[in-house]
């Protein structure tokens, strides 16, 4: 099945608004067993939005859609679709029904010019969008398929979920491919290559290398006609890498760092208290965007002034000997983190943001270090200056990394 | 001058990178005069590519193409472009000297397959790029342009800044136009849009509200021959805007809310610390964003655990008659940071930022505090559960925005 997708709004068009709904739906096709060869941007213009359609309709065999289902004059989605189907639109009474209704529960009259929401063509159905008033519109005809969905993210992902991956599921005819990413870390790109090569010419696989922020990522994939068999021609792979990487590996697919530290952390009872300076909070703030980190994370202290280390506990002679940016400072840190707040383990980050250089050290030079309950306490550096938010990002899956072997007992 | 995007390169595509260029450069063509009419993305399939060069080429003026000028044999913008305008490729001695010398200085051998990023055709020309190999191209022929830039964002970007950018200005012949965004807090989109009613009328300018995360934003827009007019069709506007609005307005254009707060603090030479909960260092993180942020931030203490309030200074009487997540806490948290660290004002935050209740308190409840230096403490609550980092960045939102008010004078 041949799919393109299509994104209707003159604030995307502009850039004013970043489009994330379609590098969303395009990730989510190839398990769907639809290929996707086009993804376009269209703003609130009747002609172009026509011809866009005109020529996604010559040419694909699904259509996925999102914008302009609104109740403004702007919103001119539903009458594109009719007019290059040459459907005539009519208010459907049930729709109007449930329109009003959401605005009477909200104790406000509805504005008339929202009736374009209950608005069908005879080749449209509703689909149904609880979190707004906007329905989308599921079209077929002549064989071919439009899907239009809200703009909104939230309601276009969960009309995505609830309804329209459960119908293209139950219609799928083609081979599904079906993908498993595999994490490693602490290998060059060219080594986890060379390492996985003997695997490469598995029969019904796809096998990819990609270097990331947190390591290579090694990407197997199979088709075949449902996703049992495709994984049946995973698994074998999968367990060789196991393997044949062991340790190096961290996660898969959609795991994150702070995600596998929250894991470890919860599964040993162990706790965690970090002090950072030059990341600013970061590290803080990564940690707790893992549901259920307050049973592991103790607190963080974001010491940017050199007396808020010394109160917290990082002694004033290490810094005055070695300075505030050194790898002694950091461990340190990470030692104090640990004894101020009681916690397990320590994590602590000391640098230079930038753009500027500080006291002569350039701009982003980083030391990170961890102190553990054993009272081994693990440092490293690092050298990177693409910009005062990319170092403190770089800095941040440096400590992840630099925790993560701590806690394996593989740090030096 | 009608102008279209097109983003080549299969990552892009299937969602698996963001397409962040295309908006960066939709952002930048008003200015230019430049009308935008179409964004597309296109896999790296020669077909495709062919395909979506041949409609643009026969649609619009100037076509602005990222992506596919690497070395490898996905990469095929060179190729495609070629056999849309029928002109054969030839390694141009020129940039054949410039790439080898590019390896040659940094201690390795060219692979042969990159001799492709000296290709020409008659009809380009290259643009130089510093930042990597792959220059870009600029084709010019029957009165249309396309413009192929490398899709690293930084290679890019720098390529528009310097060669792009400069080169359309000069030959820029329709109107431009210019925009002001003024940003106001306080008060709500439609008693904005009443306030400057009486000034939609004027000639020549166009003006536009938007409800934003940090208040609502007022878009003044005017076309002229040259930015300079454009410029004194504005500023009046602008004038009467600022009498309107008065301190309601916190910034225009790229202003940030914590820049603001920076500006403030290095201008009034005081200083702040914060203590949150919730927002898990978010705040903190936000306020270190700035460059220069360490003269006037004193640091963060992220309190996850309620005994690290307690040994930070929040009285636990406090919290046991109040509870954790209660307004007299997150007081209690404000004047906690500026006691502990000194500082002159200090920010508290705690609240529940879900996805499960805690305490029978539901997830999205937040309370927000400031303490100043005349010994005030003013505090909001609020509420809004889209998602657990959704909250965190709402309470950091709110939490600048008192901030503000209290700096100001204007807390309750």
């Amino acid at each position: 099945m041949k799919a393109e997708i299509i994104a209707i709004g003159t604030e995307i068009l502009l850039g004013e608004i970043i489009d994330t709904n379609s590098a969303y739906i395009a990730q989510r096709l190839p398990e769907l067993g639809i290929d996707l060869f086009y993804k376009s941007v269209v703003g609130d213009n009747m002609g172009r939005i026509v011809e866009t359609f005109e020529r996604a309709w010559g040419r694909s065999d699904v259509i996925f859609c999102t914008g302009g289902l609104g109740p403004t004059d702007d919103d001119m989605t539903r009458e594109g679709i009719a007019r290059v189907l040459g459907e005539e639109p009519h208010v459907d009474p049930a729709l109007e029904t449930r329109l009003r209704a959401w605005f009477d529960g909200r104790g406000y009259p509805m504005p008339e010019s929202n009736i374009k929401q209950a608005w069908l063509i005879p080749s449209a159905r509703a689909i149904d969008n609880p979190r707004g008033t906007a329905p989308g519109w599921w079209v077929e005809r002549d064989g071919r398929i439009i899907i239009c969905m809200p703009g909104v993210p939230p309601e276009m992902e969960r009309m995505w979920l609830k309804e329209v991956r459960p119908e293209l599921e139950k219609r799928s005819t083609s081979e599904v491919l079906v993908t498993r990413t595999i994490k490693t870390v602490g290998i060059g790109e060219g080594t986890v290559d060379e390492m996985a090569r003997p695997l490469y010419g598995t029969p019904g696989i796809g096998i990819g290398t990609y270097a990331r922020a947190d390591g290579v990522h090694l990407r197997i994939g199979a088709k075949a006609a449902t996703r049992e068999e495709a994984w049946a021609k995973i698994r074998p792979v999968e367990e060789e890498m196991e393997r044949i990487f062991g340790s190096a590996i961290w996660g898969r697919d959609e795991d994150t760092l702070e995600g596998y530290i929250a894991d470890q952390m919860h599964a040993r009872k162990t706790t965690l208290a970090v002090m950072e300076s030059c990341t600013g909070g970061l590290l803080a703030n990564t940690l707790t965007d893992v549901p259920g980190a307050s049973g592991y994370f103790v607190g963080g202290y974001v010491t940017y002034a050199t007396q808020q280390k010394i109160d917290l506990g990082v002694p004033g002679d290490v810094i005055t000997e070695y300075g505030v940016v050194s790898p002694e400072t950091a461990r340190a840190m990470a030692e104090a983190a640990r004894r101020t707040s009681g916690a397990d383990f320590g994590v602590g980050i000391t640098g230079v943001a930038g753009p500027d250089p500080e006291d002569g050290i350039p701009p982003g030079t980083v030391h990170v270090a961890v102190a553990t309950p054993e009272g081994g306490t693990h440092s490293l550096s690092m050298t990177m200056n693409q910009g005062r938010q990319a170092v403190k990002r770089r800095a941040v899956t440096t400590a992840l990394l630099l925790l993560r072997r701590a806690l394996l007992g593989e740090a030096r």
